[in-house]
């Protein structure tokens, strides 16, 4: 099936909103083993409207068209379609009961302009909107299909996964489509694909494809089969399970090393404390964004001023003085003393410089140090990032992370090539 | 002047990647006073992205295309280009050389295949592209403009700041277009239009355009004249100045809530310290991410554990006991002893319930305590949130650093109509 999708909104032309529905959609559309062929973005005007969907409907078998839809003036959306199908608004008296109880339910004052969000083209289906109140809309004309979807993303997502994935799934059959995910982590994407591709070049090709996805915290490589659960595409996962064994840590989608890393520390019965210099709190932040967290997560000290790392984190002075804050000593100590202070199995520490001013010759912005603690292993790390402040302290607390992982699961060597530095 | 954009990969289309370039885009047109009529993704395809040209050209009076100019076999828009103007390709040496330079540089093997980046149609114009190797391209033709630039980020953003962007000034002439902006907090959408728009419409019009942008962190209010600096641009200025005075943090655009109170607590000498429970470091993470933090930040105590509460921050077991770790007791004292312990001006702390479990009917998921302590006033606030985790972490962070700008400025009143509890 071809699918064309439209976006309907000024605030996305004039780049004032990024538009990730397109994303999230053709991502589920690619799952559900329908193509994108084309995706427009117009603004709220009808004559734009109207031209989009005549070019779409002419050209796709389906045709996926999201805002528009509000209460307001410049929500247009649903003329258009009146116009495109020549046909009537009708009031879907469902519809009404549904957003007359959501604003009820709120306490919020039900007005009159909300009672219009009611009111549907007479072709449609009505799918209910379980998280807001315009209702989404399936339309169908010799055999082409087109699905109306409100903009906000939260209610798009909703009414794609409760009402049009399943109906479209049931459409276009089980896909042959079958997707493995391997979340790495650990090691850059050219080394990488040295390591994992190398021969298997002759088992891909248009049944067996095999993506890099680099994003701020790892690369996950997708693998996809186009003719179903094929000994091909074992055979393949097979090798980059082995090639690549130590660097994947999960092979579930979307998942982000802080939830393996919970999971891990939870499964082990470990608890973890953090000393964030340079990171600022986005190690605790990243771990404490996963639920359930509180099972393995004790607390930190955000030390930024050496006067905390003195008095909270007994850093000698003779130390800072000596080594000065940004060093494998402090590191170390910031490590040791978290973990001991708050009863933690595990202590992790950053320090370092992170921009983009505060940097000398001998150690430059970017430079930072990463320590770790447990009963069987004390050690810090140095790395050097970017000029860039906050890029630093995603990759400082990636690469903490990452360390902590392979702690736990006893993996020999560090992430990235680092090399370990004892006291 | 009318533009269309055209964005050509798969990858913005199977979902993989956001297509940021397109809202980057749309901003600096705007910008200039060009309006954005139409964006279009394609694939990497080579009849897809002619047919995008054929439409646009036809169209618009300017197309900006990006993508598809990189050294691999699925790069197909120099084929497109030559076909679209019935021209050939050509090496151009002084691109030639730059790459070859930029290869040494870098000490990366040159390549035959990165020899054919520097090849370009006849009829082009070629820009530098000082980020990488690809070169960005001009055409002109019926009076009617195409660029041409690579979909990497970085070097798109480059070459529009470095070359496309004053050509279009050039041409379009001193834009007649000013814009101001008000970045707002503490406040809910429906609640400010009450109180800013009120007898604002007639002033407003085709001249003078009123935007509210709303974001996880607050709302950015956007006026604009397309008639240049006018009376009714400053009439209007002023009265939200005077509605909103309270909730107007700053009036520079993209600037975050945490970059004015770094920059207030500087001016004012004052150091602030938090102690965070729920929020988990975001608190201290959003305030580190502002160059220049250091000089008003101290440091913080993730007390995510009660133990870490009563042994970092003093919270007596009896306090604990009586009204749980979730109260305006055990907030008020987070906030006060770590700015004593710390010895910071300001103390700022944060206790909640983050979800999506752990709630109980007194105290349900999205319950949160934030506590402020200085030593002119000590206090904490009840907010009440929803039932996504990482959503009450942010939303709690930005009532917490608004509550401190405002105590800072003396600002009477609470955000979001807040109400302060004293001990």
């Amino acid at each position: 099936m071809l699918a064309y999708q439209i976006s309907v909104g000024n605030e996305l032309l004039i780049g004032d909103t990024v538009n990730t529905n397109m994303t999230w959609i053709g991502q589920q559309l690619t799952r559900l083993g329908i193509r994108t062929g084309k995706a427009m973005t117009v603004p709220d005007d009808l004559g734009s409207i109207l031209a989009a969907l005549d070019e779409s409907m002419a050209a796709a078998e389906l045709t996926i068209l999201t805002g528009g839809l509000g209460p307001t003036h410049d929500d247009l959306t649903k003329d258009a379609l009146i116009r495109f199908f020549g046909v009537e608004l009708t009031r879907h008296e469902p519809t009404l009961t549904r957003i007359r109880r959501m604003f009820f339910q709120r306490g919020i004052p039900f007005t009159v302009s909300n009672e219009a969000q009611a009111d549907v083209p007479t072709n449609c289906t009505v799918l209910d909107n379980h998280h807001g109140t315009a209702p989404g809309m399936w339309f169908e004309r010799e055999g082409r299909l087109l699905v109306v979807l409100p903009g906000v993303p939260r209610e798009m997502k909703g009414l794609m996964l409760d009402a049009v994935a399943p109906r479209l799934e049931a459409l276009v059959g089980a896909s042959a489509i079958v997707t493995r995910y391997f979340q790495i982590s650990g090691i850059g994407e050219s080394t990488l694909s040295d390591l994992v591709i190398g021969n298997l070049d002759e088992s891909l090709g248009r049944d067996l494809e095999l993506a890099y996805l680099p994003h701020s915290h790892g690369i996950t490589l997708r693998l996809t089969s186009h003719a179903g659960e094929t000994e091909a595409l074992a055979r393949v996962a097979a090798h980059i399970r082995t090639r690549a064994a130590q660097y994947i840590h999960c092979e579930t989608p979307e998942t982000e090393l802080e939830q393996t890393l919970v999971d891990l520390a939870i499964a082990k019965g470990l608890r973890l404390a953090t000393a964030e210099s340079c990171t600022g709190g986005w190690v605790s932040n990243l771990i404490t964004n996963v639920p359930g967290s509180s099972a393995m997560f004790v607390g930190g000290v955000v030390a930024y001023e050496n006067a905390v790392k003195r008095w909270m984190l007994d850093v000698p002075d003779s130390v800072l003085l000596e080594h000065g804050a940004v060093s494998r000593e402090v590191a170390l100590i910031m490590a040791k003393s978290v973990a001991a202070k708050l009863g933690a199995d595990i202590g992790l520490s950053t320090t370092g410089i992170a921009g983009p001013t505060g940097g000398t010759d001998e150690k430059p912005v970017g430079l930072v140090w990463i320590g770790f603690w447990s009963k069987d292993a004390h050690f810090a790390v140095q790395a050097r990032f970017f000029r860039d402040r906050v890029l630093n302290k995603e990759r400082s607390a990636k690469v903490a992370l990452e360390i902590a992982r392979r702690q736990i699961l006893g993996i020999h060597g560090l992430p990235y090539d680092l090399k370990a530095e004892s006291a």
